[in-house]
């Protein structure tokens, strides 16, 4: 059994549940030290307290499945006979009363399933508690961590290079793409922002193709690579060819309160304390009409995780915790403003994973 | 109210419902015209059978909500706050007493979210009905799917002519990925598999750093870009330098099941029926112990959607429906061989979408 199986297993027995479940996504390829596809496929590997482990597989993983190791009762099942017979044999192999699960991964068809086969069965949520377990990260995780964000930090710098006005959002959408992987992300964090003008005032914004830059817009670039399985997430606001006077206070805004988060960042501060030093900042100036988020999350194998930094998370975060320090403005209409940093907490402070410059930058 | 909108009413007035749910993914793309990102956030369209629609969205979504048009109430919620406000509000505005949802998209957490705000609701998993109004495909989702597979296969095209003994499978992975931007792609409609040699009889193989390919290897691709919204999905197996007597047997037989479900490919036949054909090729061939799989499954906004081309699936296929002919022959520690095409029925028979050419093929 590997190592990151004893910690769920010691996980379950202190939240007093029979087992815990994960399903492929951050957690299950933590635990197995294997990526997994589940799409239409119920998957489960299922960690009881005192018991050893079982796993739901789709027959046709089971040559993958082979290269993990497990040692546990598989229970494996064919599409063309359904799954509602490996979830009965499982229900026979170890009866649960109560079986802790990962909320924001676990799908409804896999709730069902264990329902149908186990009717008394109490699902708790743990997510937070499961994906917690990620919160302080090991040597090996940020050395992910950074390359993820050196390959993001060298895309970004090329494709700044190449901005002018009268490209679309799109066309820079896909020259920073292609950037990605050219400096090798095995994939990406997630979908890239790409937004100028009056689009970064949408903290999700995507990117359009019917309209062109101008000189003067601000354009906003928020993403990241993924790479061994950890994501990068970034954000850096430039302007092109010009920046009001308004575009710059709304800047200097922005980055007082990225540095002000930064400062208060030590271990044993809490979550609370970091958003409330950061959205102080910003309710302080005169654009505090223009808040719209939370200065940020956790960041590891999710692009979203614990802890989430904001005001009444009182969670206090210890060293090894990285987390995205992006405040914000976004006036609806005119345009927007993030700086992001990714941020690792040690014991005396704090160093940023992200090293791109945060001085305001005209290009194009 | 769009179209799309009018036709999930029908059907939550068919189901007997209340009302169906949706959450961010391909469907509630289909239904409001725009994609949104969920993430750890509650996000969720409520379509009544009889009453105007109802929407949970997170507050920082509201500037790109504004977007869809939306004729409906709207419940937001701060991440500062929670989201349990927004659904006890959403329940006081329109109680219900049974919601339809998509099982394989909905996570637990909302399933979660909406029992506490309503404890005696009942939860139906209605996925296959909802999704399957995806089914039959426009003439602009057709154009859609062209486009991606045109961009994947330009993008094959440009790789195979590159690959060379002594390469991994990570670097030509790497090279596809980069391809498949570089012609276009929007993003990748899933994680591609490159597998050579033995990890290529892996049916959902991972790229290995640490093998270098051979002369007489089979080498296996499956991948797909996605472009406005759609998926291609395609395989192709070569032969790098040489091919094996077995090699090219293994090949002939899954061209010939490939091929034969091709021409029992037309509106009217079941899913049942296209599999037993395919299947039956395999089986009656020496090498019937190395299926794993079945016959392929429905293409779109997903990569993995209905109609599942299985035995056991009496549904009658209609004209317009996009399924993936994908059989396989996988010999564990030896090799594996798939051929996979995206085949939309019409009324009189088919037509391939993809038209990479399925001759065996030696490159390098």
């Amino acid at each position: 059994m590997t190592v990151a199986l004893g910690e769920y297993q010691r996980l379950a027995a202190s939240l007093n549940v029979d087992a815990l479940a994960l399903v492929p996504g951050p957690n299950f390829t933590r635990a197995l030290g294997h990526s997994f596809m589940s799409h239409e496929r119920p998957f489960l590997l299922v960690i009881p307290a005192e018991a050893p482990p079982a796993a739901i597989v789709p027959n046709l993983e089971l040559g993958s499945w082979e290269l993990v190791g497990f040692q546990g009762a598989v229970f494996d099942w064919r599409d063309q006979d359904g799954y509602a017979a490996a979830f009965e044999a499982l229900a026979a192999h170890f009866p649960m009363r109560r079986l802790a699960v990962e909320g924001q991964v676990m799908r409804v068809f896999v709730h069902h399933a264990l329902k149908q086969a186990m009717p008394d069965l109490e699902i708790l949520d743990a997510e937070q508690k499961i994906s917690g377990l990620r919160m302080i990260k090991t040597a090996s995780d940020i050395a992910a961590l950074e390359a993820a964000i050196r390959i993001s930090e060298r895309a970004l710098n090329r494709v700044l290079q190449g901005v002018q006005v009268g490209q679309t959002e799109k066309e820079v959408e896909a020259a920073l793409i292609q950037a990605l992987f050219a400096e090798g992300a095995d994939a990406l964090a997630f979908s890239p922002i790409v937004a100028a003008a009056d689009n970064s005032a949408r903290p999700h914004a995507h990117a359009r193709s019917d309209y062109r830059i101008r000189s003067g817009d601000a354009l906003l670039f928020d993403f990241g690579a993924r790479k061994d399985g950890f994501c990068a997430d970034i954000t850096r606001t430039v302007f092109v060819g010009a920046v009001s006077e308004e575009g710059r206070a709304v800047y200097d805004t922005v980055l007082r309160a990225n540095l002000a988060g930064l400062e208060a960042t030590r271990a044993g501060v809490t979550a609370h304390e970091i958003d409330d030093v950061v959205t102080g900042v910003l309710e302080a100036s005169p654009f505090a009409d223009r808040i719209r988020t939370k200065t940020g999350h956790g960041l590891g194998r999710d692009v979203h995780e614990a802890p989430y930094i904001m005001r009444g998370n009182h969670e206090v975060l210890p060293a090894g915790t990285v987390y995205t320090n992006e405040p914000g403005l976004y006036g609806p209409g005119k345009f927007g403003v993030r700086i992001e940093d990714d941020v690792l907490i040690t014991e005396g402070g704090y160093r940023t994973l992200t090293t791109f410059p945060k001085e305001l930058m005209i290009v194009g």
